[in-house]
């Protein structure tokens, strides 16, 4: 299978992905996200609210020989991700049409989860995701909105993670000028197992 | 060699490095520095003003097979790199005590240049990086002043670039709350020489 | 009374205030949170947490014949307030050596409350802000931590409250050029009293 | 004349003025600019790019006793201008349809300059404005993008100006959630004329 990426850095350029009216998580915020999952090859990733698939795509080019389950509840979603990881070249990703936490249960017990939505169970799903993950195991969450920063930190114990906010602005041709455009801030939440116990 | 390193994705934290009073390129910054670079195995890369040696030694981490030419004229500089580049098991560094332009010359030509300090000689560094760099080679370039970013879009062609600014905070133990520190912001300027012709 | 601050816009600079070791509401961020409060001659004001004085000395300008009620725990606080006051020609604060909720039994119904600190009683603190405000009046908090955020929109009815966070950098000397040195977020919280009704 | 905005800071809503597609400044960029420009009774003020007004018509409630001079090249521009005015009740502005720096000619010394754009003859209009400004004048900028940023640098003495750059984000209801929108980045750079001499 010849990939479209053959870079060992990830970063895919936002264009590249099909994504019709999906959200999709964008370059910059992908990056920091996978860099804070410390992804390794051979590992079970779940990506939980995959969207347009391109978390999973890249978690999945980083993790040759490993698993990453894309779970999302939404159809269309589902379809523009098994079509992006096709046009991308990318074949160890299981994409799953369902509701978490419901649908985790059949999975095998991951190393990484990546949360980018969770259908407004989050304290469920993040439970679930902490009492399944393996020892030395990392969580991951993206929150766009208030509400899902301060679930995230009263469902999870406070000494495991680390969290940051980004603020990326690009510079976009206006005229014959580049004027700043800003992408909404994101906080990332990184949580590591083996520190709870 | 044993590698403290062991993951797929860029992001060392921090505190690993020594560095004294070194300035020195924080994760964050790191991680979308070299997401920008779009490492792969087998590149040369040069690293000019690779102070504590954590964006060469994450480069090197990311482009076995290949060789990182960091670049530092402050020697405490690089007997930090050399330090760190052993702690954390790398060995595809070569550590060059020296000044850019002028030590460029007797280098091999690169698949990338990452720029994060010239010494004064930016315009000139800017240029030999742009005209030594192979085919589809990268430049990308960390500035932290406004007249950095200004040399960088007067010498290199605008339409090649890609140039984000980065503000990211971090959520740090205040009492029993947690209080954001805001990182200082950072450009990334990110050229493709292939565009250029 | 001569005043240091000729001006009807408020935006005292930062090193015009003595402030020991006491932390102080940054310009910017001062003059966004007057802003927001909506200031008018005659009105009063309770500012509680006021630190330097920085705060309650700008309010006190921009309300003449109103009175602003300066509430502060720290001694050393409540000194450099009224040295600050003095220094810049304000005459119509009351300076308050106490904590609250406590201390605000005796002072008059407010038009306006600021937050700037609060003790740990905040959502003590919060109530009984809402609860006295005059009708119309205004509440404003600002925020430098994730749980004062939460505090805030769990205390308050959301859709009385405006919510902004602040970044601001600001380029300084270094060397011949100018660095961008970034001042750590704050979220500002403004609430109105007649909208909850 | 009645005004719609009875409060001596400011900081009118966004919704307040009828804008069309012209820009606007939005609400706490205003808020920052007028600070900046230390505005006083009595002044004249040079508002130039004055799009919808919006800058325009808080300064000249800010300087009641003076008065504000709004450039605006696009005829719609101005009419907005004169609507918003009138609606908010302020007959202190002096709208005119034309281009700086030739429009600039006719008009008396200004203690205020605001620039919020130039139609691309920004450093003529900078030079102007600094030689026509009167003693302890002061010349604020608004700057969407890297080239004006770089244009006001090269133009003005660096000694005399202080630049900051604002990243505010929103608080905006997303379904029962807040979800934190961007404002685009703006820089603001403040020089005064007497530090010049």
């Amino acid at each position: 299978m010849t990939r479209f990426w053959p870079f060992s850095t990830p970063g895919i350029p936002d264009d590249v992905f099909k994504r019709d009216k999906v959200p999709m998580t964008k370059e910059e915020v992908r990056v920091l996200t996978l860099a804070k999952a410390r992804l390794a090859p051979g590992q079970v990733v779940w990506d939980i609210g995959s969207g347009t698939g391109s978390l999973s795509i890249e978690a999945a080019l980083l993790t040759p020989g490993g698993t990453v389950y894309a779970i999302e509840k939404n159809t269309l979603g589902v379809e523009l991700g098994r079509d992006n990881a096709s046009k991308i070249g990318v074949d160890n990703i299981v994409f799953i049409q369902g509701e978490a936490p419901g649908v985790l249960e059949k999975l095998p017990d991951p190393d990484r989860v990546i949360v980018g939505g969770s259908g407004g169970y989050l304290p469920q799903v993040l439970q679930v995701a902490m009492n399944r993950l393996n020892k030395k195991g990392r969580l991951v969450i993206n929150a766009v909105t208030m509400e899902t920063l301060t679930h995230c930190t009263e469902a999870l114990s406070e000494k495991n993670c680390d969290i940051i906010q980004v603020n990326i602005s690009r510079a976009e041709p206006f005229g014959k000028y580049r004027m700043w455009r800003a992408l909404n801030p994101v906080y990332i939440i990184a949580c590591e197992k083996e520190l709870q116990a």
